[in-house]
């Protein structure tokens, strides 16, 4: 298999990925290339007994900071971890690459150095999250801010084939998110995109209010990127002021104090199901690669998952079926 | 004061309407008309004692439901408590109008028998939501689905006039939603709005990441009403979500249980923040009557505080100060 690992991109880079990448050799025994300074790469690998020729070092001098404007730095920036790792899997059959570096520059890097599968209009990035019964995939999470109706037909297309082929859910059913249940509610973009999902080949399940999103009984969520994107960082943005605010209010007096280590085992088990790196990284999909982007502060275990979500991805032939699919995708 | 009361909308209607109307005439001292059924508002009434010159019934023999759709019953239902209300108001100074119906018709009732104040492109809705550090005011929350970036500029303006008369928040700062704080971020709509509202007379904070929305530094944030609307509702739906989730990881076991009846109470003044009842109804902004749509499931302290929120509108003079305004807010 041909998974790259950007070790340079990320809060906690390049400790934290090196340390996920023996962790996934060590427990899957897949083959892995970590891309970036050698030297730092090798000191982190020192510390570490692993099969060594599972772990290929790839050298990149320099890395793309998250300030950085995304598709310049790919064009100058030859020599960084994102850049090399891109260019080496041009050439090579069915690729995948983790960064935990910027997201910017990862879809840029994507589409320009790898470049769009043939028939997709738009690549788009989607994200796992929890809810009441498992999880639900949420497409697209900002890769594409302005849309027009036939692009979310089309990121719906590409969650039911990772839905199908890395989550395991198959003829997954698909919501559009909107701001009522009717079919007549909502923006011209999403009514339009309502049509076309119910004419479509699709389990189309309809609307779904953003009320309803957590405990939605849809299996992959439909939206533009620019509302993807709010829904996911509100998400997160709600539940840590919540959960920051309730641990505020328990441990404002004795009785409370009492009362929260009683209840401390549960509530950590309860804020698993919101840890992001039980579910690995975020698919970008429809570029001629696999590319998964993990959180920003990813530690060795979320890398881990990435790992095994790129080895799904792999074995799955989800490049395959994308491309297979895309002439049909064209609506 | 011309201050109307739909006594018919909303799911404890006309119990909890009646009982807060009672409620706000024998605490505020203020005079009301409650607009529905005479019979069945007599009915309340004589449960109460309260000063009764205060207290005027307006009869309407129907009511508009949910599930109507809004135009339509507002032509046709001329004798329904939300078009009988509207059409007294158009005499009166200063008037306004709670209702917790049907929100849909609620604001094409006040679009179409209020009429949009000259000037003003198109009436918002704003929702008054809590953060770490008091609220903000959310405008717009689903009047306006499809937007161009002057829209935006105006729900700045309506949500300055509010929030300085009703809020009592003087220059408010403003921000704008966004999926990242650059300013060339987002779709074109707020790429435009930005540049617009930078160029404004406001104190402009720039862009607010959803994420950051919880505990927003901005006294109003401005978006389109499809992202309002995905704001408002997703805000409520992860709170429930989650407070649903610890409450069940809490009981599951003795310890926990335990440990549960301990923090009771300061949970219970934690969510408190959270109750909509607190900061009365959301107003629609920018037609010619003060329009308070009240939350569905409001109770008499909802409605209570939607009266006082009402004061304070025909008080301060804000239909008057947005009428004013509005040769400037042509932008």
């Amino acid at each position: 298999m041909n998974i790259f690992l950007d070790a340079m991109g990320g809060d906690h880079a390049p400790f934290e990925i090196v340390k996920g990448a023996i962790d996934a050799v060590n427990e899957y025994g897949v083959a892995l290339t970590l891309v970036g300074r050698e030297e730092a790469i090798k000191a982190e690998l020192s510390k570490y007994t692993y099969p060594e020729d599972k772990i290929t070092i790839l050298h990149a001098e320099t890395v793309i900071s998250s300030g950085e404007e995304p598709a310049m730095a790919i064009r100058r920036k030859t020599d960084s971890s994102l850049v090399v790792a891109l260019e080496a899997m041009k050439t090579l059959e069915n690729p995948v690459l983790i960064s935990a570096g910027s997201t910017g520059a990862l879809l840029a890097g994507g589409l320009l150095k790898l470049g769009r599968i043939k028939g997709i209009k738009r690549p788009a990035l989607a994200a796992t999250l929890p809810k009441s019964d498992g999880v639900f995939l949420l497409i697209d999470t900002g890769a594409n801010t302005d849309c027009k109706p036939e692009y979310l037909v089309q990121f719906a297309q590409l969650g039911k084939i990772y839905s199908e082929n890395v989550l395991g859910k198959m003829n997954p059913s698909i919501g559009l998110i909107n701001i009522g249940v009717e079919a007549k509610k909502g923006n011209s973009l999403v009514k339009a995109a309502y049509e076309l999902l119910e004419a479509g080949d699709f389990n189309f399940s309809g609307n779904v209010e953003a009320r309803d999103i957590p405990e939605t009984e849809a299996d992959i969520l439909v939206c533009d990127g620019f509302t993807g994107n709010i829904v996911l960082k509100l998400t997160e943005g709600v539940a840590a002021y919540l959960l920051k605010g309730i641990k505020t209010s328990i441990t404002s007096n004795t009785k409370g104090k009492i009362g929260g280590l009683l209840i401390k085992k549960n509530l950590k088990e309860f804020k698993k199901k919101f840890d992001y790196a039980e579910y690995g990284g975020a698919p970008f999909l429809g570029v001629k690669g696999g590319i998964i982007k993990a959180h920003g502060s990813s530690d060795a275990f979320a890398i881990k998952n990435a790992v095994r979500q790129s080895i799904k991805f792999i074995e799955n032939d989800v490049l395959q079926k994308i491309t297979e699919n895309a002439k049909k995708m064209e609506v």
